[in-house]
């Protein structure tokens, strides 16, 4: 079939085959198809939609576009954890090392940040040193030393999604959940686990505004999943505030240091609440604790004797970086930073805060990129001191701005103190633990 | 708004005001929009649909986008005919020296065949050394000249129909009502008509299968019109089988001079009665007649006169041709091509004929366009001797392929009998002019 039949085909709103599917796959990876072809089927899935067979066939196709990760001679079960993304989500610095400490492999592809979320291996490269840009080999020798790896995708991995990812960004495609689903479970499959469990963020700061398709979402990845043989589970988790205390880089690795040292305060607490329950997850579904409250012990007592901050160490000397900060955490920050407080403008309880703003505003002074080009700079960043229903007196400090100078602070105060709702009655604290999807 | 804002806005099935249609457009013809993004919003457009007010939005912008006549110096109206296409379409040939002969100016901007439908300049350049590559000048003083001018689209006028129907054509986009009235209407509104006339075809050769669809194309295309200020009509007429008797570029001016010399046979009587009928309302819309009988009248003086073939002769030579055509159509057959005769497989009476079959079919032996840049053989071609309704006895001749070789007529023999149904009870003819609308 042409592409032009192909076309066709889901612009009339007919199903694919997997033959077909594929067909299309390969057209994009072999050049076969124009650009302005892809782009129009894409639109015409965005449409039309895919049903659960042509997702799957989608990611399958996708997943045979490049090479996979076989970790079968390993002696214990390898998992993963993936997010849709947020301002301050920074649990994977938590979880890889602390699933590693219970016996279970994590080999962690990751990406960059885009827009107003950050991104696990921009974080990471805020440690002196680190390396993200590991070879498969190294990769794999890296994992097998101390239990979990953190790398970003090589060219091989899913190239099919790389192509059609950069146009459906240019062409408005992006929030279809099957297309979603294919460019999420492809990459996830090609990591060869056993299982895997998915953080679907719903709220201001989550790229899915509404709880109707988040929910959704969680239950098509979790489908996918599972028809791969992959254990697959999905946490529906509130991202209508950032997560924990900081959103930064470097700000971010040095919250995960203190919670790795056993020195959890009220804003960082989220931080590990939602990584223990994550982790917990991937231990249950890999059959290394049985429920959830042995599985959340298994992790108390990893963190609590120092195994896990070990796992951070040691990876992060195979990885190249300094691991004095596991030491002390301090020397991740910048010194020189000016610290600026966001004053709140009147007196009540804080009603709502929109996580997103927040992000653009850390993104706006070099924390994040606005074009996939750009430079970051780790240092900069926030710190929330007040969090949904807290109560707060006029000119109490909301939240500190860190930033490099008086310009940088003028370009975004205003609108950090736009990101907050000062109402007159208190509401409830939002639950961090939404939903579980099986 | 950036290409990727107005995307969305279609693809979630919103409206676009007049600003961002233009703005679309503009981005189209001056490279700001890539080809991805373009055929994006195609497809959003084609799945989503445009209303009135956008359609006549998107036609003014296409419009804008090249260079316009303004024939207001002249001392009559202006007005043209304009067919959807079909197999054996001859009738531009007819009815712009008719409707000339009867004092309207007809500034026929056409264009050349390809698949299974005939072009108005292929037909042209079947009479010797006649030019169809006319500067706006030269089209003008022509136009002036005899009352009537045929040429094809220069590069300057509607630009981005050619980006867009490229593009259309390579994404599956093409049948879409609203894209068509926006691609068909912006080239005739270019011409700074008067009067419009549309010949929107429904049947086995039209590129439009459903009458409900033709229907709604008929109508958009009036509205569209009458909303530009050009009096447009509307006929729907029928393509169940080859217009008249030939098939072929020659063979159908061979046709057409036939009829302009008052020599009318009961095979090309159907082109004379839809010609007629096409300019009758072309005059009346231009307030030449007023009533339809009077119209027709008209016409047949300027037939019976003589005057209709001179105007054609005055054409020819004002466009480079050989105008002894006019007094002796014979010159126009080459004699050295094979006649083949189709021959009934039953005894019967014809029920079906694939007409598009037969385009097809004259298409591949060279009469045709596969692809654009294809050369056409101006020669061979179909003469139909039986119509729907007739009656056949087995063995009986079903019509006459002119061709080249014996090769070439075991290409196409078996697909030119296919293409006729031989029933056992006798069907009514069907009517050659459906509906009119205004």
């Amino acid at each position: 079939m042409s592409p032009q039949d192909l076309i066709r085909k889901k612009r009339d709103g007919k199903r694919f085959t997997p033959a077909e599917i594929d067909a299309f796959v390969q057209g994009v990876c072999d050049g076969t198809w124009a650009d302005y072809q892809t782009s129009a089927l894409l639109m015409a899935m965005f449409v039309n939609g895919l049903n659960l067979a042509e997702q799957n066939a989608l990611t399958s196709a996708m997943l045979a576009s490049g090479e996979h990760f076989d970790f079968s001679e390993l002696d214990a079960p390898v998992a993963d954890k993936h997010s849709t993304g947020g301002v301050g989500d920074k649990t994977s610095l938590l979880i890889a090392p602390m699933v590693a400490a219970c016996g279970v492999y994590v080999p962690m592809i990751s990406g960059r940040g885009l827009g107003y979320t950050g991104g696990t291996l921009d974080k990471l490269e805020s440690i002196s040193g680190y390396n993200v840009r590991l070879s498969k080999s190294e990769f794999k020798k890296t994992l097998k030393k101390c239990g979990f790896a953190l790398a970003g995708q090589t060219e091989n991995i899913v190239p099919a999604d790389k192509k059609l990812y950069a146009l459906r960004d240019a062409t408005a495609t992006v929030e279809s959940i099957p297309l979603i689903v294919a460019s999420i479970m492809s990459k996830k499959l090609a990591e060869g686990l056993d299982a895997l469990v998915l953080d679907v963020k719903t709220g201001s700061g989550a790229f899915m505004q509404s709880e109707r398709d988040v929910r959704r979402l969680a239950r098509a990845l979790v489908k996918t999943g599972n028809a791969f043989d992959v254990k697959t589970e999905a946490v529906i988790s509130d991202m209508n505030q950032p997560l924990g205390q900081y959103v930064g880089n470097a700000l971010e690795v040095f919250e995960c240091l203190k919670l790795l040292r056993n020195d959890a305060e009220a804003q960082t607490k989220p931080t590990l609440d939602l990584s223990i329950e994550l982790a917990a997850r991937i231990l249950i579904l890999c059959g290394v604790a049985d429920t959830i409250e042995s599985s959340n012990l298994k992790i108390q007592n990893v963190l609590a004797s120092g195994e896990a901050l070990e796992k951070f160490r040691q990876n992060i000397e195979l990885q190249g970086g300094d691991a004095k900060i596991c030491d002390d955490p301090e020397v991740l920050l910048d010194k020189h930073l000016l610290k600026i407080k966001i004053k709140s403008p009147a007196s009540g309880y804080i009603s709502k805060i929109d996580a997103g703003e927040i992000g653009r505003a850390i993104s706006a002074i070099g924390g994040g990129r606005v074009k996939v080009e750009d430079q970051i700079d780790c240092a900069v960043g926030y710190a929330c001191e007040k969090k949904l229903g807290d109560a707060v007196a006029e000119h109490e400090t909301l939240g500190t701005l860190f930033c490099r100078s008086e310009a940088q602070a003028a370009k975004v105060l205003a609108k950090l103190q736009m990101a907050y709702k000062i109402g007159d009655e208190k509401s409830p604290k939002p639950k961090l633990i939404k939903e579980i999807i099986k």
